[in-house]
């Protein structure tokens, strides 16, 4: 009965893999996706996992929507900072707006991350949580992007969300662990991924509990409470599930250390980074990036022999809108 | 076929609600909690809620096992102080020290919580996770309870437990969420009440990420990171699971906040207080207890209507062990 079972199953799954990640061109990086799914979800399998431990973990900013010419929730927040000028009238003698309002990306490199931050938090800080999710799925509804003139999250790319989907098939938890903040995926990633708001795993400003009108709210505090990012997302894994992944997907040296710490398993694990090397049709960059710099976790993937994706030729489609 | 469907079911809901909850006698409480279950479950009900939406909250220390005469996670980090000891002679100097070597409570309490916190944080920090978690499990196998003389984890009620899983077998999801750190729960909870890590909320304690030896881990840093209790509960509901709760359980003034949230949703909610009335079974306190003191949420749940179950009358059994 066994050895029927181990046939039939090897039969059905062959046929299945045939038809599965249909935008991806079979070759090394869909087999080897392939054959790890099926290692550890059949059951007499020696890379055999639990259900409850196929955890899989994605970044989202470049592996699983586009990223450039800027991270989206950052035109997002400058969009807001924007909108909140009015209510701020001494950020006009401010260095950070006045870098901010005049897109003086140079100016605003030097100086340094913290202080933009910190301008962005002030501009909805006060906010409750409700009001600050409606204000994104209203930019949502309006933004477009300024290269290809569609909504933002028209720019989630087609592959992954079938490799989301087809490990989720396979009995796998699917979660997002990104630099991003968590209200800004929560509000569109269970539509746009099937990831319901408990599997987003991000950055995080300070809420606070308080009575308004006799009602219980949270309003946003202007300070962040945790960056889920570089050494952080391994802590916001361990914060939020509290298992080890046994699959995790990155495209940058942000990822680096959520990568390392699902190789360290004791068990088979899963490890595959995406390369923006299609410049026709998403964006080319690596090494040299601002955005989603690739670099040492490159080398590591290549010594580590991880998967390492080319947008270019391992995708038929990139996104969905395309012919 | 609609109403043929709606009169199986509730045939079979009625046939049901007499054989769930064995631990609970027949009353008020027991039949409100039935009610509540079958209205939110039941597709042709007007107050049906889909099940991803089902999300039940529990206050663990005194909701679902005890909590006297001290937080037993209090009793833990006093063993692994008084373990670490000998590696910190600086501590022989130190009143904190001095006042829990000598369980001076007195003396304690005058010192208030910040300075205890912080040499237990100092007891353990440097640990690995991975071997924090072996230190609960060791401690957890040889540690008695000073008045049951039993593991700690004997003293987790029985009506909550078949609550839990009778709500989980309607499709509810379930959660903790407890003043006590989640890093002290999650080694047993999934045992103990079927709740699984990633299901776990509570307080944290910093962890960095670092390599050691060449493997990636998180070790535990001497500071606190987020403290779930009273206003703190929410934001932890918030930050884990995107949702707001449609049914929450407590016992103590540390819960109200959670149950305010839950009891302002939009749709129908279950919000329950557990009061400590049976001091022969197992101890009787409320509004003048140091630990999980109930006063503002009992006042709350007689002029809101929330069920108060009475340990004594409310529950044939207690422990799982009494005969």
């Amino acid at each position: 009965m066994r050895a029927l079972a181990a046939v039939l199953f090897f039969l059905v799954s062959t046929l299945a893999a045939a038809q599965v990640l249909p935008s991806w061109n079979d070759g090394e990086a869909k087999t080897r996706v392939v054959h790890f799914v099926q290692a550890v979800s059949f059951k007499n399998s020696k890379d055999y996992v639990p259900s409850a431990d196929r955890i899989a973990v994605f970044d989202n900013d470049g592996t699983l929507w586009a990223e450039q010419p800027m991270y989206f929730q950052f035109i997002f927040m400058l969009d807001q900072v924007k909108a909140a000028a009015p209510k701020h009238p001494e950020w006009k003698d401010n260095a950070v707006f006045q870098a901010l309002a005049s897109h003086d990306r140079e100016g605003l490199a030097k100086l340094g991350q913290k202080p933009v931050l910190e301008l962005m938090g002030q501009a909805n800080s006060g906010m409750t949580v409700g009001e600050y999710d409606k204000t994104i799925h209203d930019w949502l509804a309006k933004a477009r992007h300024p290269k290809f003139k569609r909504p933002y999250t028209d720019l989630t790319y087609q592959p992954m969300k079938e490799l989301l989907a087809y490990l989720r098939a396979n009995g796998f938890k699917t979660y997002i662990v990104s630099g991003g903040s968590v209200e800004f995926m929560r509000p569109w990633a269970e539509k746009a991924y099937g990831i319901p708001p408990e599997q987003v795993i991000g950055s995080q400003q300070e809420v606070k509990f308080e009575m308004k009108d006799g009602k219980p709210v949270l309003t946003r505090e202007p300070k962040f409470a945790f960056i889920d990012d570089g050494p952080g997302k391994p802590v916001g894994i361990y914060r939020s599930i509290g298992r080890r992944p046994i699959a995790a997907f990155g495209n940058s040296d942000g990822d680096l250390q959520m990568l390392q710490v699902t190789a360290a398993g004791p068990g088979r694990s899963l490890v595959l980074i995406v390369h923006h090397d299609d410049a026709e049709r998403e964006f080319a960059y690596d090494r040299e990036s601002h955005i989603g710099k690739l670099d040492k976790a490159w080398d590591e993937a290549k010594s580590k022999g991880w998967i390492v994706v080319s947008m270019k030729s391992d995708w038929k489609k990139i996104f969905s809108f395309e012919k």
